[in-house]
Order: C-alpha cells, then structure tokens, then sequence
C-alpha cells in the first residue's frame, strides 16, 4: 500500500502559523430558523459583546484574529459610525470583512441592485457604497456581498434585465474602492428566493465580478451549492481563473443549513483545502483568500461552537499539509488510481490532533482550547450579565 | 395517435361537486422565511381577520368551506377557549382541522414527544391532548400533527429511543380521540432540524400511525418530499395500505419552499389527483383524503394567493377527471406505453378553463373568482382597516 | 384575472414555420442502460436505416429536415467517409452536426483531451479534428462536442492541469473550423464519471468556449443539470453572454435520464422556449440556437417516441409563442407577480393542439403525426426487414 | 473538550474478529457504464476466476470468508447446478448468498413479478425459488432480492396493481424457504427504472418484507437513497423494528454510483457501523446483518479495489468500535450537544492503523493486505493466464 507520509513537519507548522481564519459578529447573536429561535443565554446582542466574544475564540485558538461585521446589524446608524468605533474596545481582534445588508428592509421585496424600481436600485447602491467607505473607516480589504435577489414564481422576474442591473450597479461599487479593497460576490442557488436567484452559481458570480472590476472577486459558500456539486473542483476553476476571493465555512447536508464546519462531510473540507495547498505548492506562492466562518448555529452555545469550528478548521488544514504532493501527482500521472487516491486518504485519516497540541505549546496557547475556555468562566460570566436583558414576542430584545 | 378522451361530462360534475379544499388560517397573515419578513399590507392578524379572508375565497370559489387553525397562533390561550369560539363571526365558513404547535416555546429545543427530558415530553403531550380537546369543541374531525423534532449534527440524538418516545406519546393522543376523529401525522425529511428529522418519511410515519392506533392516518405535506421522489407512487401505496388521511399540497423546487400549488411542476399535482381519482373509480367509492392547503407565500398577495391556488388546485382535479380510465388499463396491460402516457397526457393538456366557467355559473358562482374578488373592494378595505397598527421591530405587531 | 391573451395568430404562424429540431441518428438504434438493453425489433443499426427512420419522422412532422450524426458509431471508418456519404440514399433529410466519440476506446480510460498521457491527448485530437473535416464534407455547420473525461475518486485527477489541456486541445481543434462553422461545447454534471466530470457546468463551458475561439459556444443538453437547478435561468445568461449555441433536448426525473422531452415536466421545456422567444422579440432578431433531440427511449418504439418527442416540442413551443409580452413586462415591473405568472400559465395551458392541425392541414401533413405513422404500415415493414439479424451475446449484432 | 475516549481494546478485538463482510463475485469481473466498459486485463471472467480471485482477497485480509453468487451470469444453466458445484476448487472461501436476476432477460421489458403478462410473472418466480433451491445445494442463508420493475413515463404503470403482484410473488418465493433461510428485499428509488421503480424506499421493502412473511428482510444498499437522506436513521428504525437483514455496501455522490465503500464519504459508513454497535452494545448482543459489498469500480484494477474497500470497511469498523457509549448517552440526554458530537468524532478521527497491524499480526495476517497481495505476483500471473482471452465487439469475450 502507499506509504504513509513522512510528515512534512516544517511545511506544516509554516501551513499553521499562516492558517487564519475570520470569524463572523453574527456567529455569537442569535440566530433561528423560519420557524423560530431557540435563545441561547449566552448569545450577544451588541457589536461590542460580539467582539468580545470573537476575542475570546482567539485568545484560545490563536488563529481568528478579524471579526466580520454586518452593516445593518452591527452598524444600524452609519451616521454615527465613527463614534461607534472610537467607543470600541477591541480585544487584540480586529474589524475584518463589511458585509452590506440589502434584503432585510422592506423596500427589497422584490430586489435590491436588481428591483425594477430604479429608486430601490439607487438605495441599494448608496447603502453599498456607504459601506465602503465604512471599510475604509475600519482599513478592511474585504466587502463581502450576498445578494438575496430572485424571484419565487416563474414569470416573475426578467433575467436578463436583472442581470444588467446587477452590472450596472456592481461596476458603481467598484468605482468607490481604494485600490488595496477587494469586493467580494457571493453566489447561491436558492433561498430566500425559491424559484430563482439572480447570482446562483459560481459562473454568474464569475461573469459578474469580470464586469464589475479588476478588483472583485468571486466569493465561495460552501453550503450554496446543489446536492452532489464538487465543490473541489469549483474551487480549482476559480484558482486557475484568478478569481478566488474568499470562503464562507460551514457545512449542510440537505440545503444552506449553515452547520459548524466539517459537521456532516470532514472529508470535503479537507479536501477544499488540499485544492489550495496544492496550488501554492506547485505555484510557490500563499493564493491570497479569506477565509470566513458563517454558520448559524442554532442549538449549539455560540462561543462554544466557534472554538469548535475554529479548532476542526485547523484540524482540517493541518491534514491538508500533510500530502504527499510528489506522489499524489506521479501516481495522478501513472493511472495508478488506488495509490493517488490512498495518498490523500493517508493524510486524512493521520491523526494531527498531537502534532496540533504541538504546535499550540510551542505558541503558549492552551493545548485543549474548549477546555480552557470552559474552565475561564467566561460563559457563567457573561450569562449572569446578559440575563439583565427581557426578551419580547418573537425575539426581540430590550434592555431592562 | 391516442383519441382524445370523450369528455365524461357527468364525472367531471360529480368530481367538482364532491372537491372540497381547506384553507390554513395562517396562511392569511404574514409569513417569511429565515432571513425576514416582507409585509402584505393587507395580511390578517386576528383568527377573526383570518377567517373572513378564509370566507372571502370560499364566496368566490365555492369549495373551501372550511379553514384549519393553528393552535398557539390562533387561540393562544386554551383556557379561554369557548369564549374565543363563541366571539368568532363565521361567514360560510367553519372550523377545519386542529394543528397543535409543539415546535415554537424555547422548552422545546431538543425536541417535543423524543425530548430526552420527560417533563418535556408530559408538557408537549398536555397541549396534543388540549388540542383534541378543542378539536371536540369545534367539531373538527381532523388533527394534524407536524413535529419538528430531530437534531442537527450527528451523534447528538438516539434514535432508537426517539422512536419509542414518539410510539408511546402518540399512543397517549390517541386514546383521547372521539370515534369519529382522526389523527393525521406529518413527515418532513429536514428543516428546522438539518441532520436527522425523527419523523422523516412516509415510512416512519405509517409506522408511527400504526403504533398509535386504528384511527391514525399519514398526511402527506407536498413539499416535504427528497428531490426526484415519485410523490404519486406513495399516494399509490399508502391508498392500497388503507393509511393515506390527507393532504398538505403547496409546491416546491429545491426545499420545503410553500410555494403556490402547482406553481412549479403542475404535471405532477395532476398526477397525484390521478392516482386518487383512479383510486376511486376502481374500488367504486370515495377515498376519505382531507385536501388541504399548506402554502407560505411570502411575497403574493395573501387573500389573491389563495384564491389563485383553489383555482388551479381546481383545473388540475378537473383535468385528472378526464382521463379515460378503461383505455389507460388496456395500454397499461398491453405495454403500450406511448397511448397509455399520452392518455394521462391528453387530459393534462384539455382545456379545463370553459368547462369550469361552466361549473361555476350553474353554481351561481363568478366566472373569474380572482376578478370578482379584485371587483369587489374588500382587498382595499381591509388594507384601509388593517393600516391601524403599527410594527416593532423585527416584525411584532402592536395596535395604536 | 388576467385576460385570456388574444391569440397572435400571426406570430404563432411564423413560429412554427420557424421551428426545426434536429434528430440523434443514435435515437433509432437500440440503447440501453448499464443493466443492459431491450431489444426494439424496429431498432436501426445502420446509418442507412437510421436516415430512413428519421425521414419517416420528417415525413409526418415536417419540421425535422436534419439528422445528427455520430462519428463513431455512424462513420466506423473515416478512411472511407467519402464512399459511404456517396453511397448513402437521403429521403429529404440532410446529416445535421457531426459529433466526435472520444468516450467509446479503451484508450480513453483516463480521458481523451485531459488524458495524462500525451499520446493519448493527441489521438483525441485527431480524432476531434477529422471529425470537422467530416462535418466540412458534409456540409454541417456544427461540431458537438462532449466530453466523458473526469474521474471516479478523490485524488486522482489534477483538476487545473486537466482543465489546461483542454483549453489548449480546443484551441486547436478551433483552428481547423471553416468560418461558417460553430463549435458546441457541452457540458455534464456526472456520469459517466462519478466524483468530477471535467466540463461539469455552463460556467466551466462557457470559459472553455471562450478560450477556444470566437466560433465556440455553449450546448445545454437539458439533462445534464442539478436537481433544482433553474435551466431557463442559464438560458436567459447564456443569451446575454452571447454564448448559447445549441440545445439537446431531453427529460429527466433524478440523474441524466434522457426521457422524451416534455415526459416529466413540460412546463420546465415551456419556459425555456419562452426564455429565447422572449429574447427573440425584444432583440428583434432570431437567436442562432441548434434544436436537437438527445433522447434514448429504452423501452417506447424509437419511431414512434421521436414522432411523439417532435409533436410535444412543436406544441410546447406553439405555446411558448403565445405569451403576451407586452402584458409580462408590465406587470414585471409593477411588482403584479400573479398577473405575470398567470401571463405565462395562461399561454401554457391554452390548448394548442387544434392550431397545431391547421397548421400542418396548411402544410399538407397529416393531423395527427403518429396516427399517420402508424397507419402508414413503415413499422411493420422494417420489423420484417431487419429481422433477419441474429443478436449476439451482451447485445452484439451479425448479419446472417 | 471530551476526553478522548480509552481505548476500549477488548471490545475492539472482539469486533474486529467478529467482522466478516461478504465479497460480490460480479465484483471481480469487467463492469462499467451505459457508455461502456473499460477493460481490466486481470478481471475474472468464470466463476472459478472469480472465487480464485476473493480467495486472494480473503486471504490477505482474513475477513471475507463467503462470496455472493449471481445466478444468471455464474449459474448461467440452473439445470446443471450440481455439476459445476463439485467441479469448483474453494480455496478458503464458500458461497454465500445467492442474487436472482430478474431483469436481464429481455421478456423483463416491462417488469418480472410486476408484469402485467402473467406467464413472465411465472417464469420470473419459476427463477426465483430455483434459486432459492440452488441456496440450498449451496447451503447459502441468504437469498437476496432486487428488482428492477419499474417504469419510464407517466402513466405507463399501474402502481398499486403491480404492488398487489409483488405481495403475491414474494409470498410465494417465501414459502420456499427452509425455516433457516431469509429472504432479503432490496429497495432502489431509480434505475434502470427512471420515473418509477416498484420498490423505491425502505418504506415499500418492509411493508413487502412483512407482507411475504417471518424470514423475510430488508436489504440496504448505501447507494440506493435520495440525495440528503439520513441512512443511519433508516438503520436504525429497522433495527428496532427487527427488520433489518443486510447491506450491500458502496459510496456514492450523485446517483447510484457504485463507488467503493467510504471513497467519497467516510464519516457516513463510519456513522452505518457506529449505529448497528450502539443497538449492539444496547441489546448486549449481535444483531443478525449480513455486511456484504456491492460495487462496480470501472477503473480500478477488481483485486485492488477489494482489498482497499475491505481495510477501508475494517479501519471504519474499528473506529465505531472506539466510541465511548455511556459518555455519549449521557451528553445525549444532557443536550451536551458539542459533547456529544465529539465523542462521535473523537472515534472517527482517531487513527486505528497501528491497532488494526497489531490484530491482523495477531492472526498472522500481513500488515498491509494491499502491500502484500502485490507482492505475491498474483495479479501478474492471472494478467497473464487471462490474456488468452479476445475481446470481440461491444466487450463480448471468446476464447481463443
């Protein structure tokens, strides 16, 4: 059989030192599903527990050092942004990718950049380019756009006349950006909107980044996709196109379920991963992505599941490092299928957990994260402070 | 080619005179999916509101005499119960079948009857045996269960024991039936719960109703189906298994969108009705199915939808009413396979629209139910009404 | 409710006249699926057989002058095209596309364009570019090109690699096209390779199409999709983007099944029509778009199934020419979403087979295609003729 | 975190020697797709070559002591049974179970138990309990069962009188059974059948198994499932509904793809196995399953690809033996969500190589089955012994 690997230690603790991974504000909130929200006592509600919480995962982990922030969520009055963040206190994390919102407000029901009504599109666009301009407030590369634009029956909606709205008003956003900004699209293939979504795959995202700009680029999901997609593959085009920008990690089973990263396939995140490291092998330089947590996770304790997500992650790329590239690609090369495929498997199924333990002494981290974590107080702490806190019907909260 | 079927003129009548739909109260308020609400001006609130609306599309439409209610959401407080009943203005409409909530209160994040917690479980089979207890009140034959429970990463739940949880609450239900009632039990294979949905199937769910008893019976929810499953087909075997209760119908493309009936796929609708109607005229009597609506749609106009989904619900019923019965057997038998598809296909594609117009007009019914209703006035009545209040955030509503 | 659209007679007319669809010569041979093949005792074996059964088909439809050939399967030995095209007795059909089979030899174990092995590449492309000399002998504007190359497990293939000789393979068999000649490029989710198929998606060909010249463009064949996936969407892009050239027409219920068009869900195949006559009135100019059948109708008689695929098409088509565009686009843009949906579902439902009659009455055709067909005793005829071949073991073919 | 779990190394070894799995005789000869067949130069073509070839695999891996035997295509004359039963030469490997085919036969055009002709539903159950007789020359346990019955198109098949056929057929094949025999019923949701298959999930498969009578199963065939179904659910429910009977083991990610066990999700079989030990442990005894494999790898070399499925199959069995139950439950009831999860993880992660060396060195097993059997110049010899053979046309073989 394929020998194992002769773990390349150096290439790995390089792979780890450089392994980041962003986590996102509206990871610590509550979140739901359409038929409701289960609270979790410890869930954050403003932007500044959200940071405190992320600081937490990083004081633990070592590896999540930005916060992704949601404009309408976390920046409701942009108006008063910069006191907003002169009132921060940042807890050695940093503000990372902007993500606008553009389909919660009213107005969107029938689309934001691509609604028929020209005074919507020019809401949607002002609302993109303010929070640009917030990004450069906050020095963040990334704007990161998801768009929730479709349509639920056929008939609906114009797709081609959409799309060219979707052109016109990307090219604008792009126009706004510093040169060192990177604008990000996002792409999925359903939900909210049922029977079609103006960016729905990797290819529409693609052509409109193109269009858009020199500076944009294509976002990946890894739930956004549709069952049986080889995600992999995606990545790879992407790669070889010079059009990948980011990710947004989680896992799903069925549609977006937004579960914690390598809940239900471990084997294709490593997988996605070996893709990248591949690639920088072979080309000598790090491919610059972000990598980005968005999960929803509904049931599990926020901080909790972060850590645990953020501690798979790691898991996940160190595995990835450990490949035998020279073998993988003679064996690719010889047709010899069982040998190629067990080169990957090896690295896989090798346990890394010792070789991270490792690694996290030789950083003066916590050789178990969650357990440190858990043994801080830190969630008993912030429980106590957040149950001052009444929640209405339906969620909403108010403060006592 | 296939002769197009003679039209059965008499059983076309017969079949229109004996359908009857059931319209879901909620499905005149607002609804969204997880990512927020878009209003309808018009949407009901009250259960008062709901049912005129209900009224409103049965005037126009003739066969939706009832209307199903959900129990937290339309009588939130089980004690006051008879005095709710006695202050409800019933316009040609009346109490349907009975849906108890054992998914929304933060008791119930691990589950509702497959709670590992039993002062859960005794909690969720109270407001089951209260909502048979109400259904006695309204005279409603029909409870429908639906159960959220199931869990969202694996390892998490036993399912085994879940099973055995749900036998012995279902069982408990069950005994609190009057002779008459039945108990319809939902499957759904995810959402909320993305890893494992304890009622996940048909399968399970005429396993389960056969455990609870002689009076339990699967109800088939449209949408809740895995892509590419032949929703006829288990129509089919739960007819010929004597199990099949009734219908949630709505349409999907990818989830559980509650989509508008037919919206989608109108071919299969048709097929499901055949197989029902087939059903019915080889046994000589009529199946008893309680067809019900169960749609969400988030961005159409409520009472409008509702009307549009009687229709067609309507014209697919009368389409399936025209096949030709004794030549579709003899193709069948014979492997013919092109006369026995275009025999089903002849029918599908029979313009139904002048026989109904027909139909209606013998029953003094308008022609056009949409055009009659928009006629009428009472769409820019309720918006006037219902403008009065005003909505929190995050969608609550509170009344000036 | 939306006004029943008034009939453009006119624009139905020329639709019609407008309307040509190609036939597979493959679709009047014996197919099977991986579990073997039944026997159709009409089945075509030669070239010769198969352009007079798609003459017959011609001969009652009156729209399908052309015939797909498989260069292979069709053309064994390209040695001596020239003495079998001389040879061949062409009953009012012309050869349509040529397309290439680099799937078939055992040499393509690996792939044919993105095979490792350099000896292997360069056979494919002999035989992709004596493929378009063929289609310059024969006269036929387009070359299809699908590609089997992909590969069954993780690790095995080197996706930029693989995607990079392709790109170079097609460029070069770009180079040999006359001008007038058009290079449809197809893609494959899976199937027959399980874990990735190397031009898996509309977005993969797009790019290939794009790097291989200005004469490439785009073939969708309609089974070749994602569950759930929105083909018309891909349409209206492909459209925009200038890069659809062609379709292979098919229905599908779970994987690549290639069912008779329109069998599972005509009003998909509806819409797609309706997607390029829509962009046909507003652009003013016919889109230069490849109608072609692909179909493998295992069990249904393949005269017959071709006479029915050709009638639905024609009739899905009719339909689509009956949408009130005037009407949809207003109420697309007024947020009317039942009133743009009932546009297009009245357009759908509107029986069209009485105009289908006139229309092939003022053509001189028979009514009813396969009634004339049938009555015609061809079927008969060529059963009593080709029986007397004798079928090996596993399916193979001798003559006595 | 959780503790990684003690290695519980007794009730390993006591699994690992209890673990036996069932190689598939077909699997060792050429297979491929509907596209055709690449050929292996070392594939077995006899049933001789085929035994040799699984006693090669048994050999090595010491835990696939029987292979199951395809009626058809290794008992091609039923008649003469006893004869090439004594002429066979076993070396360390017996018959196991026993696979009917229904369905190659081309009377099978429209279904064997399910046809609408009542004398090929006699000639399909004339096969059946002959090989339920040849079961008992062979002293086989298992008879197991799948069908392909189905249909194409809409309306070709009458659902519930094809499942009346069944019932009867079934019934009467069981009757055949001696006391210890079982009949096992496999399910499949499509294919070859494409709209319709008779028995498409194991809903349908119990409700017959129950309907033929007490010695009939369920057979689970990984592949065979909808995309997004939660497989380790059904094995659950059939276990406690004692009707599970076996597996035929493969992966998949699209359609029924045959791939080999665990290549393209590891973490599911991982799941399959951990179910059946938790009932296991539960019960404090065996269930009674027969594990068996069942797949088509089309590229990799036959011998190979079983030995890497059956240490694929082993190292996940191992690791299901490694979860720690009490933890799990306890967290389970607990809603200790993450902690639950991880003592699932735990053991799917932690590496069972060097645990698996040390029993197989106990048995006096190689180290690494794979290493070893290509060390052993089997598979040259064969290559070479087998290449007398010449291919004709379409992969039929002849001897020279």
């Amino acid at each position: 059989m394929v020998t194992a690997p002769k773990v390349p230690e150096e290439r790995l603790e390089r792979n780890l030192n450089f392994f980041e991974i962003e986590l996102p504000s509206w990871g610590f909130a509550d979140t739901g599903t359409r038929f409701g929200k289960y609270r979790d006592p410890s869930a954050a509600i403003t932007l500044q527990e959200k940071l405190d919480d992320a600081a937490q995962v990083n004081l633990y982990t070592g590896c999540c050092p930005s916060v992704a922030v949601h404009v309408l969520w976390d920046f409701p009055n942009l108006a008063s942004v910069n006191d907003t963040l002169k009132s921060l206190k940042l807890s050695g994390v940093r503000i990372g990718s902007i993500n606008p919102n553009v389909f919660q407000d009213q107005c969107y029901k029938f689309g934001s950049l691509a609604n028929p009504d020209p005074s919507i599109r020019a809401r949607a666009l002002k609302h993109l380019t303010d929070s640009v301009n917030l990004a450069k407030l906050t020095n963040s590369r990334y704007i990161s756009l998801w768009f929730a634009d479709g349509s639920n029956y056929p008939g609906t909606a114009h797709f081609r006349q959409r799309r060219a709205w979707f052109v016109a008003g990307l090219q604008q956003v792009h126009e706004c950006l510093d040169p060192e900004q990177r604008l990000l699209i996002e792409y999925k293939p359903f939900e909210p909107a049922f029977y079609h979504t103006d960016i729905a795959d990797w290819g529409m995202a693609l052509l409109l980044a193109r269009d858009a700009g020199p500076q944009a680029r294509v976002l990946i999901d890894t739930g956004h996709h549709y069952a049986g997609q080889n995600i992999e593959q995606v990545v790879a085009w992407l790669l070889s196109e010079k059009m990948l920008g980011g990710f947004h990690f989680n896992d799903r089973r069925y549609a977006d379920d937004d579960l914690t990263l390598g809940s239900i396939d471990p084997y294709q995140a490593f997988r996605i991963f070996h893709e990248i490291l591949l690639f920088e092998w072979e080309t000598g330089s790090k491919a610059e992505i972000a990598f980005m947590v968005d999960q929803s996770h509904n049931l599990k304790i926020k901080t909790e599941a972060m850590i645990q997500t953020v501690v798979t992650a790691q898991e996940l790329y160190a595995k990835a490092s450990l490949v035998n590239y020279e073998a993988l690609l003679e064996y690719q090369r010889g047709g010899r299928l069982i040998d190629a495929e067990e080169t990957l498997r090896q690295a896989f199924f090798t346990d890394v957990r010792p070789l991270l333990e490792e690694w996290r002494t030789s950083r003066g981290l916590p050789k178990d994260p969650l357990k440190a974590f858990r043994e801080s107080g830190y969630l008993e702490k912030v429980i106590k402070e957040r149950a001052g806190r009444h929640f209405g019907k339906d969620g909403e909260e108010t403060y006592a």
